[in-house]
C-alpha cells in the first residue's frame, strides 16, 4: 500500500545503495517505522525491527500485515543496552524510530520522555561506536525542536527553544548526533518531520496526530473542533514524502546535520479541515476559544524551508495533502476495524 | 577568606533578600558551591548542603573550613528523588552545582553525565514543582553550550552547538529550567559560566581547572606546557565575581533566562600564563603543537558579551586577573597541603 508509488519516484542509483543490504529500524513497528519497512521489503533489503510494542505508544504488528515473513521483528526495549548491542552488529543502516511518541504525554512524564527520548539515542549510538562504527544512522527528530516560530519559512537557522520536554529531549538527540559525528565519525543525521499523515497512523486518539484524529472524527459523523480562528499554517506532510527523505538523506545526508523536510505546499489548519471533511464527505465543524494548556504549546505558523536537505540529498517534496489524505481515508476505509 | 571583599561591594538590598532565609546548595562541597556558601553564612542565611563528594570530583570537607558548624551538611546524591524532595521542602532559593564536573570526563562517561549534568535537573525542578514551587532557583551552566565560537564578545544569541556530552547535558539543564518556569512558574535561571578560577578550586588534575593547575605547576617551579602559540582569548572569572554574580542572578533575573558571566578585560592564554608564573615567582613555560585530540574541543577564542546581565540584575564583574590571582596564590601557599 501506497509503496509502489513512491518506489517509482526514486532514483536508481539511490535503490542501489540499500540492495542487499541489513538494516535496523528501531520503533519499526510504528507509523513511520512500519511505512519504511515496506519500503525498505520492496528494495530487497534484509530488515530487522526493534519493538517493545508499549501499549501507550503507536507500534503494531497490523502495520507490518503483507511483509510478516519477511522482516525480522525483535520484540525489545531500546533502553536495554545488551539487546541493542547485539542488533547493530553487522547492520549497514540504522533508523531510529524508537521514543516516547507525544509531546502532550511528556509534561506529565518528563523521566520517561527522558528515557526514551533521550537516553535511547546515546544507547544506540554507543552500540554504533563499538560494535558498527561505519553503519549509517538516521534519527527522526521533530520541527518542535523550535518551540515559537519567529519567521517562516524556518531555515535549521531558527532559533531553537522547545516549548514541550518532547521538543527538548528531540533537540538533545540531535546535538547526540552532530556530538558523535564529529568526534567519533559515527555517520548520523536528524530528520526535523514536521505533522506527519498517512495510512498505519495510530488514529485511537487525539494526541499524537491531529490529522489522524480528525479523519477519524470525520469517517464517524462527528464535528471537528477548531481552537482560535484556524488560521494557523502547519505543514503537513505525506508518509510516502517522509520515507522518501529518509531513503535520501541517511545515504546523501551529511554526517551530523539536521535537516527539515516539509510538505510542497502551505495550508492552513482550517484548509485541513476542510479537506478532511470533503474528502472523506463527511463530518462537521465548529470554532472554540483557545484553552489555556493549549496556547502554551502553540508554535504560531509553521512552514518548512526545505532547501538545505534538497541541496545536500536531492530529496523533494512531491505529494499534496489533496492526494495525501485521499489515499488515508481508502485504507482506513478498508482497514478500520484494525486501528478504531 | 575572599569573603569580606566580596561582601563590601554587594548592595544592602541585594543581602536583605538572603538575611534569615534558608537556602539550599546542591554540590556545596566543591569550588563555587563552598565559595557562596561562605558568602551566605556572612549574610545570616541558613545554608544547607547536599554533597555526595563523589571521589573524582572537586567536593571536600576542607572547603568549608571556618564556617563548618554555620553549615547542615548532608551527604548525598542528587539522584536520590525522596532526598531531594525532602530538602527542598521549605526552602527560599536553591543554587544547583552538583553535577559531572568535567568535559574531558563526559567523552568517556556519557551515561554518568547525562544522569549527573541533565537528569539531576529535572529531578531537582520536579522536586520544587511538587514541594517549593515558590522557591528561586540558579543553575551553573557553562559557556561550553556554545561550543565553536563564530563572533566575539559571545552574547547570549549564539549558536549552542557544544562540542562536548558536557556542553550538551548543560544545554539540556537550561532548556530544562526554561520549559519549567514557562509551564510551571518555577522561577529558574542558568549562569553561563566561563573559565573560573580562585581559592577552594581543586588543583589535584589538569581536568577542571587550567589556572588552578598552572598555578601549581608554577609553585612547584614545573614548566608549563601552551599547546598552539597561547593567542587564543579565555574569560578567566574570578570566584568573588562568580560568587556576586549567582546572588544578583538569582534574586534580579527573569525567570527561565540564561546568563552569560565573564571578567571585566580581555585575555589571551598567553597572558594567563605570564601573570601566574610572574605572581608565584617560579615556573617556566614552553609552547607545543595542538594534540590532535585537543583540537576538536578548541572552541576559538572566547570572550563574554554580559550585557544581558548587566541590564537585568545590576551585576559587574570586578576583579582583574592580576589581582585575582595574587589572592589565589596567597591561598594556596597558605593551604598547600590541604589542596595537594
Amino acid at each position: 500500500m501506497a509503496t509502489k508509488q513512491l518506489l517509482d519516484h526514486l532514483p536508481a542509483e539511490l535503490t542501489a545503495a540499500f540492495k542487499g543490504k541489513r538494516v535496523l529500524i528501531t520503533g519499526g513497528l510504528g507509523f513511520i517505522g512500519s511505512n519504511l519497512a515496506h519500503a525498505l521489503v520492496a528494495l530487497d533489503v534484509n530488515v530487522t525491527i526493534l519493538d517493545a510494542l508499549l501499549e501507550e505508544y503507536g507500534g503494531s504488528n497490523v502495520n507490518l500485515r503483507g511483509i510478516e515473513d519477511k522482516v525480522e521483528v525483535v520484540n525489545g526495549n531500546i533502553l536495554d543496552e545488551e539487546l541493542v548491542n547485539k542488533l547493530v552488529t553487522g547492520v549497514d543502516f540504522v533508523f531510529h524510530f524508537a521514543g516516547q511518541v507525544g509531546y502532550i504525554d511528556s509534561k506529565d512524564k518528563p523521566f520517561v520522555d527522558l528515557d526514551y527520548n533521550g537516553r535511547g539515542n546515546l544507547i544506540v549510538l554507543e552500540a554504533l561506536r563499538e560494535h558498527a562504527p561505519k553503519a549509517r544512522i538516521l534519527f527522526s527528530s521533530s520541527r518542535l525542536v523550535y518551540g515559537k516560530i519567529q519567521t517562516t519559512p524556518v531555515t535549521e537557522e531558527h532559533p531553537t527553544e522547545p516549548l514541550s520536554l518532547y521538543g527538548i529531549h528531540k533537540l538533545l538527540g540531535e546535538k547526540y548526533y552532530a556530538y558523535y559525528a564529529h568526534n567519533f565519525g559515527i555517520h548520523g543525521v536528524s530528520v526535523r518531520i514536521p505533522n506527519p499523515y498517512g495510512p498505519r497512523q495510530q488514529v485511537k486518539h487525539a494526541k499524537y496526530s491531529i490529522v489522524g484524529w480528525f479523519m477519524r472524527l470525520a469517517m464517524e459523523k462527528e464535528t471537528i473542533q477548531i481552537f482560535g480562528d484556524g488560521s494557523q499554517e502547519r505543514d503537513y506532510i505525506f508518509i510516502d514524502d517522509i520515507v522518501a527523505a529518509l531513503l535520501y538523506t541517511i545515504v546523501n545526508g551529511q554526517a551530523g546535520e539536521a535537516y527539515n523536510i516539509g510538505s510542497p505546499e502551505r495550508m492552513t489548519f482550517g484548509d485541513m479541515v476542510d479537506a478532511i471533511i470533503t474528502t472523506v464527505g463527511a463530518g462537521d465543524k465548529e470554532y472554540l476559544p483557545w484553552p489555556e494548556d493549549y496556547e502554551k504549546n502553540e508554535t504560531g505558523d509553521y512552514v518548512a524551508d526545505t532547501s538545505k536537505i534538497e541541496l545536500d540529498t536531492n530529496w523533494r517534496p512531491r505529494v499534496k495533502f489533496a492526494d495525501g489524505i485521499a489515499e488515508m481515508v481508502a485504507y482506513y476505509k478498508e482497514n478500520k476495524e484494525l486501528y478504531w
